[in-house]
């Protein structure tokens, strides 16, 4: 039992050693560099080398796994944490055995590796950790943006139906019709064939790309804000604090020096009579 | 008499009622669906089933509207809300009996019957709120920009009335090239096309961009700076008032020190004498 | 001469008054309609009638820039305000008689007083100030621009001068191309174009388009920060004072109560002893 | 020895003589005016002439710069500034002989000469330091990016393969397609034809465009966020100063008094028992 506490502590400091670290990320940079290798054309020879360095690749994840699992004092602590959970299924997947004939899926899974680096480096956890708390201000922006887009997209069916490019067949092409508008993507192609139906139809675009590029533009604004306002609130709360308690003090010294001169006047009139 | 009144309450309690609004929402998503649906090529069977599914839901939405004007103390206090006549109007403008041959107007009304979604989310009220506001801000540059658009549309129709895409044939012609150009669409076509006339026209379309970006960005940077002012001050009205009302409380008390020295130096000399 | 001065009064209160503003502000949009109409085919009664009305529209300028002219005290004065000199030489150019085979650059002359509204509109004029004043702290970003877009473009003429597209063929052709991609018109197909030469020359385009945009992003943040930090200082510097006021005010009070207890001191030692 | 320090000395002022900066800037741009005119196609003569010129431009700099080496105290000083290196390795590249058949190369040296404008403008040289620091600031959020595009690039080499276009043939190509999908340049073309491959393939663009947009957006409000913070800190230290110098001498005062009024209480104390 002593023993294993002694292994479990001597992985866990392996876990947290920087030189580990550094090694994890050479090996998952190294990992997408082989799958990119393997999208040109190359030699059969190279081909099955790569495919060996990739088994080992796999291997060491696994290792590398097992380790973090067993340097955890309980093993199932380990998933407590929802990037190590990420790290467990992409291994944990990888080891699939897939099929000669579905090497494509394979490799699709395996790219997935590279994500890996964000849980290695803290830096962009943070920054994806931000990238969360703003995707996430900025729902009901979204669903006004997707009623707009609905409802435009039933109109254009509607409208356009009959265009030749088919663009407006049904609201599913017409919603992704949108989005290039929106995108400004050759848009006024679209609009030229429907003004050939409706010559007044560029009324419909210009409508459209005005609400959701205004919409568009407050919601990157409304970001700014948000993370403005938030910022500045932490910082004038704690500035706040620092002048306020020198304010209070001096208030405080107030009231003791007007308690003192009563008790000093309540003296003399005492003495003196 | 007084079940009139009771019946009023209960009404009201009704329109209140979360689940009543969750029902509201998911009749309104619902309706949506069915109107998508309808503009994909269906079965006429389905047709049939959608037509029907489409009165359920007009019904729905008139007993929805008669139930929440009979929950008012006064039915015409209804009317007082803006939100409120959109709703109306949106069902009433619905229940128009449209012949067959217009059954593509019918479904045109029935697509904005979605907008109701913003009714029932104050989220989204709250967006079209702020939205509204930052659109009446930037009022003066619209005008502005639309001078530019213009001065430089009677120009291009002057200078480049030949061109054979008859992009520049009328002024409001030339309005939407240039709105095209200012969204960057294919804008090298159109100015490599006037060029063949004029080969300076160049000089033309970068002055046109120069102008139309930088009034854009002086436009976005307003909306920002307006807003983030009028929080600024807000949060400044505040924060002032505390340590305000600190200071003075310090100064007031300093005032009475002084007048009790006095007292008691008076005191002195008069017992003391 | 006494009614020299109460006609200068008169005529100095007409063009203060907003019914005059109004219908000179008219005048402007209604001259501007009627160039926007020349650009359509119209017929050739209503084009004389167009014709009689310019004329009328120049009549009523020049008397509404004399009348403005007589009602300042000394006559010149009028020609110390910026705007004024703006006004008089759009009127003035329009009024050079131009043969009628030049009838177009009457016309452009004519478009270019729809610039007077600027000038009755006291906002847009505060805009255009706004505008300037962000202009003029962006000088030195654009010559950074401009000498990133030179270097690029001399480059490019030496690399990709034999593109048959001929978008290399001398400097200024370069520097217009080199705009187009930074627009991301058709930016591929420019560069597809020259990798059939140097196959690597996407480099090129990476780094000129990385360079470029990171620069504009820069100086539209520097923009925003420059008016922020203005406003900021500003809005310090006036909440600053009260506070400041209040605190010496307390400290000026603290110094006289020490002098007050120091000669009360005096006083009892004199009397006690 | 005398006589070269005070060499030295004259040769320091002239450095430092607004004319000495004005005549260098004239030549830097004299000189890119005449790699300019070489781009286009000139007269043998002027050629010829313009090669004289160059040659002559080029004295002009060295000279320039053995005066700035020669007006250091000592020589190697003039190399511990980066901007000096920055114009030694300029010009000193301009001077190795390269043969006529590279005259290409030599001209494409020469163009780097306008970076010196660069060394010249004080105000440039703080641009691009706010440049760099900012470029800094956002190196994580790029190698997310850079993840991002290469897990993308490998999934639409395995998915999209056999697209005729050769778009998404190998690893290096998908990257640069997946840059032109980003900056939405004909994006629409590249999605249409792998929709043929696999009709629902439009949910790779539109992950891909909201993944790297947002990405990109969030970049840019850290980037102004940054800035803003850094200098609302400075600001409020700076301001923070005065005011808590102010309150701090406030309650030094408040309790020299306290103790003034106790040795007043004990004065009395001691008197009158």
């Amino acid at each position: 039992m002593v023993e294993a506490v002694e292994l479990k502590q001597k992985l866990f400091k392996i876990t947290k050693d920087k030189r580990f670290e550094f090694t994890m990320m050479a090996v998952i940079v190294f990992s997408a560099l082989v799958i990119g290798i393997h999208t040109f054309e190359i030699d059969p020879v190279l081909e099955t080398i790569l495919n060996y360095v990739d088994n080992l690749i796999t291997i060491i994840f696994v290792i590398e796994i097992t380790v973090r699992i067993m340097a955890e004092k309980k093993p199932l602590d380990f998933f407590k944490d929802g990037w190590n959970i990420f790290d467990f299924v992409i291994v944990a997947v990888s080891l699939v055995p897939i099929d000669g004939n579905y090497a494509n899926v394979a490799r699709l899974i395996r790219i997935f590796r590279m994500l890996r680096l964000i849980t290695l480096l803290p830096e962009l956890k943070i920054i994806i950790g931000a990238l969360y708390k703003s995707a996430s201000s900025i729902g009901y922006v979204l669903i006004l943006m997707f009623i707009i887009f609905y409802v435009f997209a039933v109109i254009g069916t509607i409208l356009f139906e009959s265009a030749p490019s088919g663009l407006w067949s049904d609201v599913g092409v017409a919603l992704l019709t949108l989005f290039r508008v929106m995108t400004f993507e050759d848009w006024t192609d679209v609009m030229y064939e429907t003004m050939e139906i409706y010559p007044i139809s560029w009324i419909y675009y210009l409508i459209f790309i005005f609400l959701t590029t205004f919409t568009f533009l407050n919601m990157i604004i409304g970001i700014i804000l948000d993370t403005l306002n938030e910022e500045h609130k932490a910082l004038e709360a704690e500035s706040k604090d620092e002048d306020r308690i020198l304010l209070e003090s001096v208030l405080e010294h107030n009231k003791i020096m007007e308690s003192k001169i009563d008790s000093l006047e309540a003296l003399i009139r005492q003495k003196l009579t």
